[in-house]
C-alpha cells in the first residue's frame, strides 16, 4: 500500500457527460493500477446547492455510479464510496470548520466565482461557504496527496493544506499530509453551443448514455466557425467546438494536425470534420452505452458496489479521524 | 416515554460554579423525574472558540461530568452524553447549514454578542458563526421540545426552529418538532466582583468544588453598596451583590425580605449579610464538595456514566438521523 492515494469524485447532481469523460474520467482509468484510487459519490456537497431538490441528488448517486461502471472504473482497483454514509467526513468538517476563519472562506478564489455563477449574493446557504473545510476533510479524511482538480479548483486545495498545516501546529505532530493538485492538460470541455460550461442543465451536454441518434444530432448542431459558410473559405480553429471536441477524442494526432491545417486554408467543409468527430464519438459511446444498459438492468449490483466500497473507505476515514482526535488530544472514551 | 424531552448542557471549558448552580442545575435536578433529560457534554462546541487549547477541552469533560454528579443528577433519571462522540450530530449539522443563510447567521443577536464579547472583529471561525445550526442539530437530534437557555439565547431556539420548518417543509411531512426556550426566573449570577458575568477565567467566580476557605475568602470580598460605609447608614439592595445571591439561595424568603427592609433602612452591616450567605454557600457547597472528592477518586465510574449514556443518546441520535435523511429522500445503502 505504498501507492499514492487519489481522492476524486463527482457531486451527484446528474448523469455524467463527455465532459467528465475527457476531463477526469479517461485520467481515473489510467490511475488504477499504480494509485490507492478513491471514488466519492459526493451527495453530500451536492446538497449545499440543491438542498431544495433531495430526489435529484438521490438519483443522481446511483446514475453516477453506473457511469463509473460503464466507462470501465473496476470496483477491485477503484474503492467507490458514499459520502453521506461516511460521518467521519462530516465530524472532521465540524472540527475543521474551527480551524478557518469566515473571512478567509470569503476570500477563495473558487467560492466568490461559484456564488457570483450561481447567482447567491448574500443568500449564500452557509453550507455552501463551508464546503472548501469539508472538501479539506474528504481529502485529508483518505489522507490523499494527489487530488485532481479543474484549473478554477486549485485554491480549494491551497485552503485545504492551510487547514492541514494549522491542525498539524495545533497537534504538534504531521498527522496529516499535504495534498498536491493535479490540473488535467486537457482543460475544461465546451458546451456542443460553444458556451465555456458543459451542462445537463444547460442542454449542451452530450451524456455518456447518449444514443447514436443524439450523438449524431449534437455533432450536427455543434458550434464551429460562423464566418466559414462555404467550404472554399479559410476556417477559424480556435473557439470551433468540433476542433476542441477533436483535440480532446482523436487518438491520430498527425492526422488531426493535418485537417486543422486544411481547414485553415480553405477547403474543408464543417460537414467533414463533424463527420470525424461523429464517427470518434460513437466510437468511444457505444461500449459505454451498452455496459450501462447491461448494468442498470441490475440495480442491486450497483448498490453492492456502492455499499462494499463504503464500507472500505469507512474503516479508513474513521482511522484518520481516530488518529485526528487523539494527536490533538481530545476526550476518546 | 411521554414525557417532554430536555435538551441541555455545558460546553466542556473548565468546571462549574454556584452560577451554573442557580441558573441550570438546579432547575436540572427538579426536571430529573417528570423529563426525558438529556445532558451533553459539548466538547464540540468548545471547540469552535478554543480551538487553539483542546487540552482544556477534554480535561473539563470529565471536571463537567463531576460536577454534574456531585449536585444530585442522577444517571439513572438523566442521561449524560458527549457530543463529539454522537456523530449524527455532526451529519444533521453538515446538512442544516444548507438550509440557513450565512447572512442569517450573521444577524443570529447572540452571535453578534458573542463575536463582540470574544473580539472575534472579522477573524471568527467558521465554526463559530455555524454554531447556531449546530445547536439546531443537537436539539433536533433528540427531539427535544424543551431546551432551558439564557436570556440572550433565545434566538438561538428561533434560528433552531426557522431550520425545523425549512426541513419540515422540503420533507412534506412534520418529521421534526418545534423547541420551546425555556427561561429561568432566576437570571444570571453576577460575578462576586458585581461584574455581569461570572466567570472562571474572569477570577470572580465560586467553584462547585470551592473549599470552605475560598467560600469564606469570596464572600468577604463581595461586592456590597459602595456607600454604605457605616452600620446605621441606609444601604442598597439593587447592585448588591451579596443581596443578588441571597436571592438565588436563601429558602428563606419571608425572612430575606425582612433582612433587605432592614438594610435599606440602615442599622444592618455587611459582615451581618455576608455571615448569612456565607452560611448558606458553606451548607450548599459541603456536601457537593464532598461528593465531588469521592466521585473523583474513581475516574473509571464517571467514564462508565458518560459512556453508557452517549450510548443511550447514540440510539436516540441515529435514529432521528436516519428520520430525517429518509423524509427527505436522501439516498440510503
Amino acid at each position: 500500500m505504498n501507492k499514492p492515494v487519489i481522492l476524486t469524485g463527482d457531486r451527484t447532481t446528474g448523469p455524467l457527460h463527455i465532459g467528465h469523460y475527457a476531463g477526469s474520467l479517461q485520467n481515473r482509468l489510467r490511475c488504477q493500477d499504480d494509485h490507492d484510487q478513491f471514488l466519492l459519490l459526493a451527495d453530500t456537497q451536492a446538497l449545499t446547492d440543491n438542498a431544495h431538490d433531495p430526489a435529484k441528488v438521490r438519483r443522481s448517486v446511483l446514475e453516477v455510479a453506473l457511469d463509473y461502471l460503464a466507462v470501465g472504473i473496476d470496483p477491485a482497483r477503484t474503492t467507490i464510496c458514499l459520502q453521506s454514509h461516511l460521518p467521519a467526513l462530516a465530524e472532521l468538517s465540524m472540527l475543521y470548520l474551527n480551524f478557518v476563519t469566515v473571512s478567509r472562506l470569503e476570500r477563495n478564489p473558487t467560492i466568490k466565482d461559484e456564488i457570483r455563477a450561481r447567482g447567491f449574493g448574500r443568500d449564500i446557504p452557509a453550507g455552501f461557504l463551508c464546503y472548501p473545510a469539508a472538501q479539506a476533510a474528504d481529502i485529508t479524511a483518505f489522507k490523499a496527496t494527489v487530488v485532481p482538480v479543474g484549473e478554477d479548483q486549485a485554491p480549494l486545495i491551497e485552503q485545504t493544506n492551510e487547514i492541514v498545516r494549522r491542525i498539524n501546529a495545533t497537534a504538534g505532530v504531521d498527522i496529516l499530509p499535504e495534498a498536491r493538485a493535479v490540473i488535467p492538460k486537457s482543460g475544461r470541455l465546451p458546451g456542443v453551443d460553444g458556451k465555456a460550461k458543459m451542462s445537463k442543465s444547460g442542454g449542451n451536454a452530450i451524456a455518456l448514455s447518449a444514443s447514436s441518434d443524439a450523438i449524431r444530432a449534437a455533432v450536427r448542431a455543434m458550434f464551429t466557425d460562423p464566418k466559414h459558410l462555404r467550404v472554399q473559405d479559410p476556417g477559424q480553429v480556435e473557439g470551433n467546438v468540433v476542433f476542441t471536441y477533436l483535440d480532446a477524442f482523436d487518438p491520430d494526432e498527425a492526422g488531426l494536425a493535418e485537417l486543422k491545417a486544411q481547414y485553415q486554408r480553405g477547403g474543408v467543409g464543417d460537414g467533414q470534420i463533424k463527420a470525424r468527430l461523429e464517427e470518434i464519438l460513437q466510437g468511444l459511446i457505444a461500449p459505454i452505452r451498452a455496459r450501462r444498459a447491461a448494468l442498470s438492468k441490475d440495480p442491486a449490483y450497483i448498490v453492492d458496489v456502492i455499499r462494499n466500497g463504503t464500507e472500505i473507505a469507512r474503516a479508513r476515514t474513521e482511522s484518520t479521524k481516530r488518529e485526528v482526535v487523539e494527536a490533538l488530544g481530545l476526550f476518546r472514551l
